[in-house]
């Protein structure tokens, strides 16, 4: 264990509703440990900037940290910045030990994903090679949940959750007509098909929308999503795709020929909903709407699963501590005992770093149009409850920096 | 007053997340005056077609009513029916009136939007001529709030809630990144921007988003809209424009000719705001976005006005007990008085059916791409207080037939 000395956290990649709930816990430790806490400005880039505040003077107050819970996205912005080899631009590395040793700071926090991991990484080997007193850990977050090495991640539960909600209002403003009709959901997860998944959970003893679901794990021919659709006895029918699609070919719907193009005849990127809209609507001919959900899975605030921003908060928590403790090189995780009871773990963030974790099998249904009880009774537990939000003129109330 | 008989209930054009509080309205008018309520399925289409299911059994119970509040979309079905001239179509109200006189009913409560007030006045006509026993009321329901003679339209004041929570967490997603981007939100209201210009009740003291509004109301051109942007100081704009924005000639930016093609040349129907994407992005070659908020904005059981739920339980109920007060041929509207009181009141149909009300000028900025403080105090009532919602299994929990 080093010096007591001070603790930067920063935050990076994609947004979730609960990166600032993670903010918070580490926030929470660092106060009980009596340090300072600095917050580097849209990630690594605000160490290397040295656009770095001290974030005291605003949480001591304990209705700031409540709500910094209640705000979505970075609450200290964000990046999308992987660092250089140290071989290649030694001076970037210098900047960062030369900042944070002006500010006694030798502590990091990085709350991100994959491309963050590689980060705390990189920085603990460069601290360790030059005997640097900083000690970095990483704090996972991603809707995606697609890191390796832990059950989940912090902020998949409260989009999953907007995802299970926003599907289950669309199947029943779609079953309102007595006329037959088709909705696509396009859902995030490029190559990880989680969040689609998720769709799942919306069924209820009143509606078994979604009806089909296609994960980016499983190449569909559009013949068979048609035979599929014609097999389906449903009225009204709700699919669920992840943005990530791709045919027996392996070509992404949103890249497919039949798509959209320009007045020049260029090729436009439309969505995997876009595509198959176009597709069913020519087949079936009679109402077909593409829903793409787009930005607000990873910023409604309004719609938050308990379990997750309060698991985002503890893991923040013990991140900080572990940093304290002098535990570096390590990612944060969440481990599930039966009878969901979830313990922090620690693991050595150089088996984390750039590994992408994907649906497995055992969640997949056979006939790769569907998702298996063992991934409802996974993802359930991790949308449950809901926090008490605050409002202010009608709307939820958010801090900004 | 006619003779005391049975109620019959029916719900019109699309959905809102409130149209199930005003039936539960109806319901407890029609309970309270302990008649026998029956639901008419997928609008006046289940009167003529005889299916008609009598509510008392399930909503006798205060939790299912309870539940009905907490169901975005029409419970009963909707349809999308004009009812023809008695004169072409007299089989259709011998149909109807036959249907209603074998159950005892004689009053019909129909919510809806425009082409249901159509209908309420065309029965009232009917029943008039022909010496029928059937009182009819018309309740008013649009997320467009395009209704005359109201000051607002039950469910408007929670799909504005909707648009400016979701706008503000859109906001808070795009100024994460230090890069410039252009955020643009396409909100629904084809020839009205009522809606599009509730985003302006995202703005607070920490964040000015949305910067631009382009309300349907208003031409605007390609050359202004970019012009606006440049003059436009922040780093992350956003934008929230109507799907029915139009440009200087008057053509839809959704049915541009620069929007997209299918592969055989054909225009393919894109949205306001991906026209605008390609657009933007061509000119400006930093990052822009388009986010259409779609469906949810009418089915977001999670997140809605307070002071929309109790005003659209309080329209049904008086609308109810104005027809069994034997007061038919009449639409239920707000008036409102200073302070925010409202109170509920009848008007002649006729004057009603078929007539749109469009955002006036003195809620229209003068430059076109904003909206006034009359609009904010006008609109910001609307959307304040938050309902309790009712859970389970992580999901608001709903109701259906």
């Amino acid at each position: 264990m080093g010096f007591v000395g001070n603790m930067v956290v920063a935050q990076s990649g994609g947004p979730t509703s609960a990166i600032n709930a993670t903010l918070c816990g580490v926030i929470e430790a660092a106060l009980e440990a009596g340090i300072k806490i600095y917050g580097a400005e849209h990630g690594i880039r605000g160490v290397i900037d040295n656009q770095i505040t001290l974030l005291n003077p605003i949480f001591d107050a304990e209705q700031n940290r409540a709500l910094l819970k209640n705000t979505p996205a970075a609450f200290l912005g964000s990046c999308r910045y992987k660092l250089p080899e140290a071989e290649d631009k030694h001076s970037i590395y210098e900047a960062i030990f030369e900042n944070l040793e002006n500010l006694g700071i030798t502590y990091l926090v990085y709350i991100g994903g994959n491309d963050s991991m590689d980060t705390v990484y990189k920085l603990s080997a460069y601290a360790k090679k030059y005997s640097k007193n900083l000690t970095v850990v990483g704090v996972p977050k991603t809707i995606d949940n697609d890191l390796a090495g832990t059950d989940h991640t912090p902020g998949f539960g409260s989009a999953a959750k907007y995802v299970a909600a926003t599907v289950k209002g669309i199947a029943r403003d779609s079953a309102v007509y007595a006329e037959k009709s088709i909705t696509i959901v396009e859902i995030m997860g490029r190559n990880a098909g989680w969040l689609t998944a998720s769709a799942a959970l919306a069924r209820c003893g009143t509606s078994a929308a979604p009806h089909l679901i296609y994960l980016p794990e499983r190449r569909v021919s559009r013949e068979k999503i048609i035979a599929d659709i014609e097999a389906c006895p449903e009225r009204n029918i709700i699919i669920a795709v992840s943005e990530g699609i791709r045919d027996e070919k392996g070509i992404y719907y949103c890249e497919s020929e039949t798509s959209c193009f320009d007045r020049f005849g260029h090729a436009q990127l439309a969505g995997s909903c876009r595509e198959l809209e176009c597709l069913l609507k020519e087949h079936f001919h009679y109402k077909t709407r593409g829903i793409e959900l787009n930005i607000p899975q990873r910023c409604s605030s309004y719609i938050m699963s308990l379990t997750d921003v309060n698991e985002s908060v503890q893991i923040g928590y013990e991140g900080a501590k572990a940093a304290i403790a002098g535990r570096g090189a390590i990612m944060m995780g969440f481990f599930r005992s039966s009878q969901y009871h979830i313990e922090i773990i620690e693991m050595d963030v150089s088996d984390i770093a750039n590994v992408e974790r994907t649906v497995p099998d055992a969640f997949i249904a056979e006939n790769g149009s569907d998702v298996t009880d063992a991934f409802i009774d996974y993802a359930r537990p991790l949308i449950l409850g809901e926090p008490v939000l605050i409002f202010e003129d009608g709307l939820p109330k958010h801090i900004a920096l």
